[in-house]
């Protein structure tokens, strides 16, 4: 009996797997907020259902409720005052083990069709979840309604699709027969079952919400386990938005909705006792090193797939194309004021500088020009202000206030506060350029989390690839770039990406951007470096959160 | 270009694509020491081989050899004396490091293209390796021959068929081609490099030097990674054998030989040192639990795939074969002398006895009938010497010893000495069998490795099914069994051993045994319980040992 939600996204699943395969452009859901995909309506409904959660009670139906917690403070500085509710961990666990054999049941078509259908209904939901995770992150609309939907949701769908991949690999039943020269064969009957490991536990960061934790719970899920969702304090609604939307797809269809939940802990000894919990077999976290070290140490009884801090670096050794490198680099390094972590930090520049098209540039000139071109692109206020957003955390204007005081290099270019008309408690900022020389490494070698980068003097396009490889060896990176005209360079750097493990982007100079991933197509984190020990996504992300038990008997 | 060997190969590892995709019988290495197979001359070729490394060095060309060490005792007391190099660690992970990059060049085809060569090769030494076997392990020959040989060579390819087909999976390139409405669509042009991890150290056990170390080494050689070998120090031999033809295969292939080497350290820290190295990024282990724990909590910067004690359990509810029943336990309990991972120390066997077809027989009658069964079977002085092979180790006589002392439990058949005519030294020990009660887990809850059996008294059927579910989840287990005429009894162990994670066998009453596990087949380990962390052989078990490495640029 096929389940009818695999029945009806069967198709989908089906163009996925092949996505998946070839590694292409492919997307299911729409990034523009388009009318024609998402209806005439959808704008302003997706605003007054954002704006409906605001000051009350988001109540999910959770067992174990102990109290209620809110607390998200907006960097755009609008009053969320949402309160969520508390609940114990045990009854958490208890409820979402409960719920695991009716879900195992459901075998991993039904549960690749009901994963797909709330992926579905959270995409209807677009307009809301981009309003939530714009208000609790400081995203720009265009970027949190991007990232923070369809692409998280491309994301959550990628994931699903390599866990359906796997899973369906192992046949649910095989005759087993054995030859026995002249005397009749030896005959088993063999059933192998695709179970769950346990509860999974995804932790959320604070500036994607979605984004990042999509894929490690719909990884879990789509294989069979129970999920705890437990967000960053301050981007809670966009979490809760997620699991009420999947508990009630599950409820529609006769699973026990506990399977998954939200945990808004009130205070950060239940979230250590929660992911320590023997009963918790997965844990996925997106954040800083401390934590991520801290459960990678602590967290024996699970899995933990990290992504964590790094240093991203870009080696400029020449260019074809000199503007066009500046402008790609400027809008790189003040999206979402390089919150991201896949922004650059360090960009490598020889000390004689570099041959253009328009000439040879000194170092001097490179730090000038890019400096200009950051200037010059957030000149118009309204670009400045849709592509900075909003600075998340008061440590990243720490951070910011740092950098400009000169300390940690020469100040090519000052971060400028920016007023938001829209939202005037908004704390905007334009990014703080640095120089610095190579052996300053206690400057550029260390996240600094936030629109700080160094552009780093080295002594030629051989100390720079060698630097940037022991950064991405010692530090961790979720990207690098390159820029060169001459292939010996540009395959000297690749070799040194194979030997680091992290992704590549050569020579952009246009609307494609190094910080920049896309579903289906780009493997986010390549797991081998100190950045992140998993990848968005490969068969690695998802083959070991399940386990296959059989049994088998004569026949 | 495609590899000549992955051509050679093909037809092989496709029928092997799709045995892993069945999971019904399949194998390619013949079990039976037949000459059509193997050669009219081959037993006593192999033979003259094997004897041909007695007392002599055992050279492998390796770098940074300190000195030669040997010092492995036959559980058949023959003298081997065999010579190892003992090299400088550094010296092996710098050589094994530096043979990645054109192990990587090789690309997944070219791989397993030569580690199938290589696995046909060790095939044609099958009377070789399993000389060397059953001399350093104390198996009886046939048990030798075909878990040292061919089972384990069909592991081997096992493990280098999934890592194919998950390396098969990531595609070379893509060209990556998004819409961009009414303007020229964004190209560029992506290219996905599959890069091993690291050094990958295989720790080897005293009992299976090659069918536990063949998965491991397999799966780590065929998705990229450089090998070292470190073997159990009693099993040496069968190791090196294995390493030197891996080695010849590649240096016929072009590839660096020091790709795979061989570590005989002189002391435990150096073994520790090794696993702990930076350059490591796998370890795979077999053996016990305490330093497979000290490799998980101190091997960090590594996978561990660690197979660990385990306390295996069948549970007696009822039978429509009591005879054969009784047979395929006592074979179960003889075979190598209990000295397998896999075979049973704990029969659940209710206080009021159980239903057979020949009528009603109490707990007592049952511990008698199998003490019968047992000793029976054994009572052929051929048969036993077969079956039993030598015991290993001084700890397991000394385990056997203990049992027989009743200090454990009612010793219901006392553990017998038998000479060995051919081979005068050889310590052959029949199973001891003792019964207890439920509560006392001090006896049966803890692996006593060797031929101890204890027949459980537990209250009913449901407390038994309930009980080795918690020894599953506390103490790990590789098999689980039961016997039950009732499908409601069958039901309930079947949904234990789903939540407990562990493999079931029902009602074995002929050829089949609970401690056999079948290549291409059988998961040997579900990697859920803490017996083991992982399985021979699912994706789970190579996807991880490789990364995907991209690099995109504009086209």
């Amino acid at each position: 009996m096929i389940h009818p939600l695999f029945e009806k996204h069967r198709a989908k699943l089906e163009a996925a797997l092949n996505a998946i395969h070839t590694r292409g452009y492919w997307a299911v859901y729409n990034e523009m907020p388009s009318p024609k995909t998402y209806g005439e309506t959808a704008p302003n409904d997706g605003k007054i259902a954002f704006e409906a959660h605001l000051g009350k009670k988001f109540d999910l139906g959770q067992p174990g409720i102990t109290d209620w917690l809110g607390g998200e403070q907006s960097p755009f500085g609008i009053d969320l005052n949402v309160q969520y509710p508390v609940c114990d961990i045990q009854a958490l666990l208890d409820a979402g083990q409960g719920a695991m054999a009716g879900w195992q049941a459901a075998g991993c078509q039904g549960r690749a069709g009901m994963c797909i259908e709330m992926l579905d209904r959270l995409n209807r939901q677009s307009f809301e979840i981009g309003h939530a995770v714009m208000m609790t992150t400081g995203q720009g609309w265009m970027m949190a309604f991007q990232a923070g939907a369809p692409h998280a949701q491309d994301r959550g769908l990628e994931a699903v699709t390599y866990a359906y991949r796997e899973q369906s690999f192992v046949p649910a039943e095989a005759i087993w027969e054995k030859p026995q020269g002249k005397n009749p064969p030896l005959v088993m009957k063999k059933h192998f079952e695709v179970v769950g490991r346990g509860v999974a536990v995804v932790v959320g960061c604070g500036t994607f919400p979605t984004w990042n934790t999509y894929p490690g719970l719909f990884a879990a899920l789509a294989t069979g386990n129970a999920v705890i969702v437990k967000p960053h304090g301050n981007a809670i609604l966009p979490a809760a938005i997620t699991v009420r939307t999947i508990r009630a797809v599950l409820s529609e269809n006769g699973i026990d909705p506990n399977l998954v939940s939200l945990c808004v802990p009130a205070k950060p000894e239940t979230t250590q006792a929660l992911v320590t919990h023997q009963a918790v077999k997965s844990v996925d976290f997106t954040g800083s090193s401390v934590f991520g070290h801290w459960l990678i140490d602590h967290c024996r009884q699970a899995q933990v797939y990290a992504e964590l801090a790094g240093v991203n670096s870009i080696v400029i050794d020449s260019t074809d194309a000199y503007k066009a490198m500046l402008r790609n680099l400027a809008f790189t390094l003040s999206l979402y004021s390089g919150q991201m972590c896949t922004t650059s930090q360090a960009l490598f520049v020889p000390a004689n500088g570099i041959d253009t098209e328009v000439g040879h540039k000194s170092f001097d000139e490179v730090c000038a020009d890019l400096a200009r071109a950051v200037d010059g692109f957030l000149a118009t206020p309204e670009v400045a202000l849709a592509v900075l957003g909003a600075v998340q955390s008061d440590a990243t204007l720490a951070r910011i206030k740092l950098a400009d005081s000169g300390e940690l290099g020469q100040v090519l270019l000052a971060s400028r506060k920016i007023n938001n008309p829209e939202f005037p408690k908004a704390e905007v900022r334009t990014p703080v350029l640095l120089a610095c020389g190579a052996a300053d490494e206690a400057a550029y070698m260390e996240e600094r989390f936030g629109p700080i980068t160094f552009v780093v003097k080295v002594t030629d396009t051989g100390a720079a690839i060698a630097l940037a490889e022991r950064v991405v060896a010692t530090h961790g990176a979720l990207t690098a770039g390159v820029y060169s005209t001459r292939a010996e360079v540009i395959d000297a750097m690749t070799a040194a990406t194979w030997r680091a493990k992290v992704a590549l982007s050569i020579n952009l100079t246009g609307a494609v951007f190094v910080n920049q991933s896309a579903a289906f197509s780009d493997y986010h984190g390549s797991g081998g470096n100190p950045a992140a020990n998993a990848s968005y996504c490969d068969s690695a992300f998802v083959a070991n959160r399940f386990r296959v038990i059989q049994r088998r008997y004569h026949v």
